[in-house]
């Protein structure tokens, strides 16, 4: 990069680099951010590295070992706060100092309150110039499953829904086969594959007996929850029986994980978690639901359905994302997406933020949020 | 034009030429067809036309009157076939023999029974050369409301419709101001502007109480039709009272129409037609009001709500093409865009044809036809 190109876009160009090399570890680093790390001297960039694994070393270890020269007088840039305490590796805060890095630009302080400035506290304190704010939009979004976790406790939800134009996701007796097309699968696949798990009712399971795995695009597969308040579900189905079972949890109500204890063993013999939550009229507590899943380190989770889930999140306001892939056919009749949510006038209506459309064929997908934050 | 261009190559350009003027003539020339025309000499144009307004002169008449030198020995080219027979004006074909124009290349026939062929047939038995089916599918495109109207009898028919992501048009109440943006709108007024009349149901004309006119983009106001079964509709209404009130027409019951006698005199001296028709439970037979359009000639209608008038025309299959903006809203309860139009299985599902998306700010147009001709 030419020497003469104003700081503030040098900064910006070099933590745009750490979101392209952080984004290499989606996927894999949950419940951990994705981070990147890249280490420039002398207008050159000298080192890069990023978060690849959960439990291994983060983005500034591996940009220090990676670099090509010595880094000492270099700035290292990346796009969340370096970590000041001791996790699963060390604090790479400490190391930063030891290697004599000179100056330090951050997109974000990391909420998670073991760090949440104390990194940037303790580089300043070591003389260290520290730049903080760099595209830092950006970079939240980036991470926006990480920062809802680290900073609710719960996991980042999204709805995951495939409709008609008229907004029915199966017609009457529940078929839903096929209503949007291959490329829209394709992009679903990719969703499961950047969520930590995904979530289905009991009547979808039963209906669709989905296998919940990515097959179409290279990733690894989500863990899948399955919401069963009565654990009347069949050990047939594709998510109790299929070589990926062991990671598939099922929700059920506390009165039915008292009375149904061959099942649950059943389930267990199978190393299929049962976990009991709240409920009232068959209906599972969600809130719950998330923070059990919180506890299981789960940090994110695409609802896929049905219509009644997708209403209930909603209702309880417990979505962040929805994902509508609208295809252009019609039902009339059949099972609607949403139902009520407690709206009673159009004066209530709740308005997507942050929309994105997206043509995938003769599909289209609306992206939006339910809060700004 | 350069003179080694194929004459393949060359005939589609100057039609698509004729597409563009034909055009110009949007929203002023029905029931008649969109016609434009150019005729070429020495591969350059030499004269241009469209018929701009019913019963004003034809495409090819403007054309031949604005060359600018002699049309003797030219290639004519029209995207319709010329007309032979005496409607508001003398037959087009007598006119292009008189000229001595030596080619005649054509988009379409003129489905119209009284053309149909015997134009060709008579430039060719002059000694004129015919180029017939040039960009035919475009043609038969851009005149879509003047094929339907001519081969079937009845107008054709395009439902828009306003709606949530979760497909509601309005709130429990009824009320459904404003779901979708201000730039939706401005294209539905174009729509206003190019269909010959718009179409509602009793219930949206109460609870909307809207003008239907075309304010927001330059253009004509389109007829307004409103189905009434009881008459019961209070005056007050703008349809009823503006000034455009004699551009209104109202369809009702045979048994309203026969008992309602004041009512009716009532509307006439305001200048608005009441149409009696067949109806079974208070439904108005869709089809008989739109063979009654016809004979107005009334070539077009934009149906715009609400749901049971959409539901209704797509049960009865009298839909053509359908026009849905979905606004990133969700509302749960409310009044759905389409409810049962007897499909019972997702083996049924209607599949929309041809369809193209565009964005309006955050809303999203799906346009789609029912049928492919």
């Amino acid at each position: 990069m030419p020497a003469k190109i104003g700081i503030e876009k040098k900064d910006e160009f070099y933590i745009a680099r750490c979101f392209q090399l952080a984004l290499k570890g989606k996927g894999y680093v949950s419940p951990n951010p994705m981070v990147g790390c890249v280490i420039v001297k002398d207008n050159k960039i000298i080192g890069e590295g990023y978060h690849e694994k959960y439990g291994e070393a983060h983005a500034e270890v591996n940009a220090i070992k990676n670099a090509t020269e010595s880094v000492e007088g270099a700035t290292l840039y990346v796009n969340l706060e370096p970590c000041v305490h001791y996790g699963k590796t060390p604090p790479c805060v400490d190391l930063i100092i030891e290697s004599k890095i000179k100056r330090v630009v951050i997109s974000t302080i990391d909420p998670n309150p073991l760090v949440n400035g104390k990194g940037i506290e303790k580089l300043k304190n070591a003389g260290i110039e520290v730049t903080v704010g760099v595209l830092e939009k950006d970079a939240k979004k980036l991470n926006e499953f990480f920062f809802k976790y680290i900073t609710q406790g719960i996991p980042f939800v999204g709805l995951k829904i495939a409709q008609t134009i008229d907004a029915k996701i199966a017609d009457i007796e529940g078929n839903s086969k096929w209503i949007t097309n291959e490329q829209s699968l394709h992009y679903v696949h990719q969703l499961r594959h950047e969520y930590d798990a995904v979530l289905i009712g009991s009547r979808t399971a039963k209906l669709d007996n989905p296998n919940l795995t990515v097959r179409l695009v290279e990733g690894r597969n989500p863990y899948r929850i399955v919401l069963d308040s009565t654990l009347s579900l069949p050990l047939e189905l594709n998510i109790f029986s299929d070589s990926n079972k062991d990671k598939t949890i099922v929700f059920t109500s506390a009165e039915s994980f008292r009375e149904k204890k061959e099942k649950i063993e059943k389930l267990d013999s199978l190393g299929i978690k049962v976990i009991p939550v709240k409920s009232s009229r068959k209906k599972l507590d969600l809130k719950e639901v998330l923070e059990k899943l919180a506890q299981l380190e789960i940090a994110s989770v695409l609802v896929e359905g049905g219509g009644k889930i997708f209403t209930e999140f909603l209702k309880r306001k417990l979505a962040d994302k929805v994902y509508v892939f609208i295809a252009p056919k019609i039902l009339g009749k059949g099972i609607q997406s949403i139902g009520d949510i407690g709206i009673k006038s159009i004066k209530e209506i709740i308005t997507l933020k942050d929309i994105s459309i997206q043509n995938f064929g003769d599909d289209v997908l609306i992206t939006g949020y339910l809060r700004t934050d």
